[in-house]
């Protein structure tokens, strides 16, 4: 299976390469250690692809839109409608994430993994897994199949995109009441309590949030989950569009080439990856700490650190976007700086 | 005399636009609020510049250079001919600045306002006050004369990049021995007490640590500075770059140009600047949190919140150039992003 072989290909960073990229970032004309985090990105950045002088180059947006049966049971602001409208937007070129991709250079492409309705438009990339994830409070949100399929998908964009030269990947995603199946895999995986992982989404009130939180716990419960069968917790309260993120993101480990990983959802989608093969964590870059309380249970579970802090809650892939030119800093810097020598000085 | 003037120019931001932008803003396709620090951006840099769809193109650099006598004291894990070696390397394009202008598309201007020794290069501004502060252990760092020169330095150089149509301007420095004076800076306005602002500097060990707060501690009580002598102040303790930086920071808030801040040194500045004009901090963006305990005493004092924190330590302008493409993802936001009326959805 296809899911299988892609994760059999994850390997562990290039050590090698690393400790010669940071040896030979303590020879740049600026202090030892002086550029911090971004000194960091370049070394996981060298160790991700196995290349000293490593860039991102053309980085290319997936957004993964699906559905969610759960939205029956209030627990989202906006209506599933806005889901489609939105789609509509990304593909005009309106929406908050069209305007930093454009900002970037970066590519948008935008996967229909299980949207409900019909999505016309030649411009959405169809892979329709199913029309919206089922209610998961009442039964499981899709069957192990079609969690497959989904992941499946994501992998199959996702190496689409690099074949043609996309040297990074950023993840997105739209689908309305996915906070809702983010915080249910979350508590799933992670055995935080639920109170502690569920937000307000795109602006629920405290009674929406407390209903959001009740209808989580009894959806864990009445699904039986059981943290060890991992595609099977998936299939249970996961989402379509966050098991193509998860694929997105193991694709990219399989191929080493740097994926940046969104707020709640992706981060969703990553933490999935993640339980599939452990390895992957390495290989992803956490753009930022959302509002979401359910992304920083998943950061100390996953032991990474985000790299913005920007009070942001839209997803789209936008807080991704945003932290793209800190990793092509990282990467410009120890291509293009003078060492030591270059300059007539001794190293300290 | 041209500082008092400037200073009379400077206005608050202008509420009514940073009004009508607000709800502009919360009629984007986007949940309200959910691009959190990134609106909030957008809504000050409408104040400052007064313009409702503001723009921060052209992005310059001014990199202000000075010495400081002060450097005799050991203070510095660097000796002072590195800040002329750096000159030379910005003006070669080699340091982290350069390579980080040339990423964002700014203009770099180094400005001599006060090096140790002739610059002979016709790309380095010579706005030379001095030949580096006096060791303000033993005397005034400058005189108050000396100070006024160095702030109105600074003020001119914004004034002619402002006219050469840079709509934003990122603050900038070199001098070794700087981190001293910045820290001595800040202690004596804001009362901190010497041990929790003065940081390692370019990378001090404990005891060059322990003896920078010594000479700190021994400079502020012989020079009997007295914060509500501003000017004295900043004559007796600080820097010729600094004093320049304060220039520019005033400048920008009176010409209407967004100024973003750097690290400790900027930070410092922008203090120097805060004093003689507090208005003056509405109209800047603070980049980053560096690792140098002093920046977040001053942010205190001066109520403001980073944008980054990144673990840097650097300068140069390195932090600042990093947070520009936040700065302008959020001007972006506000010209480009769809409204919910244009996709045909009531606002919520």
């Amino acid at each position: 299976m296809k899911l299988f072989d892609v994760i059999k290909q994850i390997q562990p960073l290039n050590k090698e390469v690393m400790k010669n990229v940071s040896e030979y970032i303590d020879n740049l004309t600026k202090p030892a250690g002086s550029l911090g985090r971004i000194e960091e990105l370049a070394i996981q950045i060298a160790g991700i692809t196995g290349n000293e002088r490593p860039t991102v180059k053309n980085p290319a947006i997936v957004i993964c839109a699906g559905d969610h049966g759960i939205v029956e049971e209030g627990v989202s602001a906006f209506p599933q409608e806005v889901t489609k409208l939105m789609i509509n937007n990304f593909i005009q070129g309106g929406a908050a994430i069209n305007v930093f991709a454009r900002q970037i250079g970066a590519k948008v492409t935008v996967v229909d993994v299980g949207v409900k309705g019909e999505i016309t438009s030649d411009k959405v990339v169809c892979k329709k897994v199913k029309h919206g994830t089922n209610n998961f409070l009442h039964e499981d949100a899709m069957t192990e199949e079609e969690a497959i399929r989904a992941i499946e998908t994501g992998m199959e964009v996702a190496d689409e995109l690099i074949d043609a030269g996309h040297e990074l990947l950023i993840t997105g995603e739209m689908g309305i009441g996915n906070t809702t199946a983010s915080s249910a895999l979350i508590a799933a995986y992670t055995n935080e309590p639920v109170e502690k992982v569920v937000g307000f989404g795109t602006g629920l009130d405290e009674i929406g949030h407390r209903r959001k939180i009740e209808v989580i716990k009894k959806a864990l419960e009445s699904r039986q989950v059981n943290k060890e069968e991992t595609l099977k917790t998936f299939a249970k309260v996961g989402g379509l569009e966050i098991g193509a993120l998860a694929g997105v993101i193991l694709q990219g480990a399989a191929r080493k080439v740097p994926v940046i990983v969104d707020g709640l959802i992706s981060s969703a989608a990553a933490l999935v990856a993640f339980e599939l093969c452990p390895t992957v964590s390495e290989h992803i870059i956490i753009s930022h700490q959302s509002v979401e309380p359910g992304q920083a249970a998943l950061f100390k579970y996953l032991k990474k650190k985000p790299l913005l802090n920007l009070d942001l809650r839209l997803g789209e892939g936008t807080g991704a976007a945003l932290s793209y030119p800190l990793v092509d800093a990282a990467c410009r810097m120890v291509s293009e700086m003078a060492t030591f020598s270059d300059i007539g000085l001794e190293k300290r």
